[in-house]
């Protein structure tokens, strides 16, 4: 085991600051150093998750990167992130870098990871996924006992869309945006059109959720989730 | 929206009582019952992550149900249950239910919830899941950006194995048990044996972690986790 200080990748949760485990707030508390993606202008959401949180006189580090449908930040940033936060440890400042939901579930702190293993301590401390959040929302479970519980990206694909749903299990697909009529081919090419429930900004005061069938346009906002609950006989 | 007492289903995490959401311990506090499922004789696992945050006085009601490799409590239990819950909410007194992971992901409380639901207010309280968890321990992601994230019970068969190893990301196989044969044939298959990591008890104490190749018996406890993370070119 490493000594010195260390890093802490948090999963802060899907949204409600109150979603964040004790453990984080905890860790949060003792940071010197608080890190946390943000777009190039403007506020990250992340920290917005935090903010209530957040103990005075904490060093902010925002890691700002161009955040768009798809887009993938140059692996540049990470590297010079991964820098900075490794000269705040060796001035012996704890880091704690904030990741919306779970850090290493569809989570950015993978790339940072890669860059900070085996230079110093890295703990990640898993938080609440927005899947679970939805599936909460909606008050259905999207998998049970012999089960599968599939979560895909709609940027992966038709291909794939079509081997989830035959899957024998519930199926979320994240990443909607203008991919939506793509999901709803596959959904109604498996004959699960009608159950399906999109969900957007779940936890947060501007939740919305309601049928897919009731979306009327053929766009959603690409952090949407489309549940689809599985078919019980 | 209905009035009075309510019933809450609390993701209690996955084992490590500091998981447990800041909304999940204030709801904790509040309530003036808490349910939880226990085997016939002995400690109810959910209800031992939580005591720590036990408020004095509480009443406390188990469920007790056989707990076994594979089976399946039958519907009686979670009707007689939900049956003395809502007398606790008709003497005006919050229940809150505690759930091992997420209440809805693998979680028991949707069979509760179906006897609830309309029947008095219910809340949700998403949770850290075990498999967030088990990534977490063994620093990996299982999916990230057009990658899937596939979790598949070994009692879901072999066919339904193999499709997953077909879904373009990283695999969680859970209630292992005497099935880990079944699931070395498939990782073998897939050409996925050398990077599979064999996960139980994620976040205690007595967790156990290590490469499934290294796992040299037939056999692994029920609530082991094995990673198959994704094939990256």
């Amino acid at each position: 085991m490493m000594e010195g200080a260390a890093v802490y990748g948090l999963g802060v949760g899907p949204g409600d600051p109150e979603l964040l485990t004790l453990k984080a707030h905890r860790i949060l508390q003792g940071a010197a150093v608080v890190a946390y993606p943000a777009p190039e202008t403007g506020d990250s959401f992340a920290r917005q998750i935090v903010a209530p949180h957040l103990p005075r006189g904490i060093i902010e580090m925002p890691i700002r990167m161009p955040i768009a449908d798809g887009s993938f930040p140059k692996g540049d940033i990470y590297r010079q992130a991964a820098e900075t936060i490794l000269s705040h440890i060796a001035a012996g400042k704890d880091v704690a870098v904030l990741c919306e939901g779970d850090p290493l579930f569809y989570g950015s702190f993978a790339y940072l990871y890669q860059y900070l293993a085996g230079q110093c301590r890295v703990e990640v401390v898993p938080g609440v996924s927005s899947i679970m959040a939805a599936t909460a929302e909606i008050g259905q479970s999207l998998a049970l006992r012999h089960e599968s519980a599939t979560i895909i990206p709609a940027t992966a694909g038709i291909d794939a869309l079509r081997t989830a749903f035959v899957m024998p299990g519930g199926v979320a697909i994240i990443k909607v945006g203008a991919r939506l009529p793509l999901i709803r081919a596959a959904l109604a090419e498996a004959g699960r059109e009608a159950a399906a429930i999109i969900i957007s900004h779940a936890t947060l005061p501007q939740q919305k959720m309601m049928k897919l069938s009731d979306w009327k346009d053929d766009v959603a906002p690409y952090f949407s989730i489309i549940l689809s609950p599985p078919v019980r006989s």
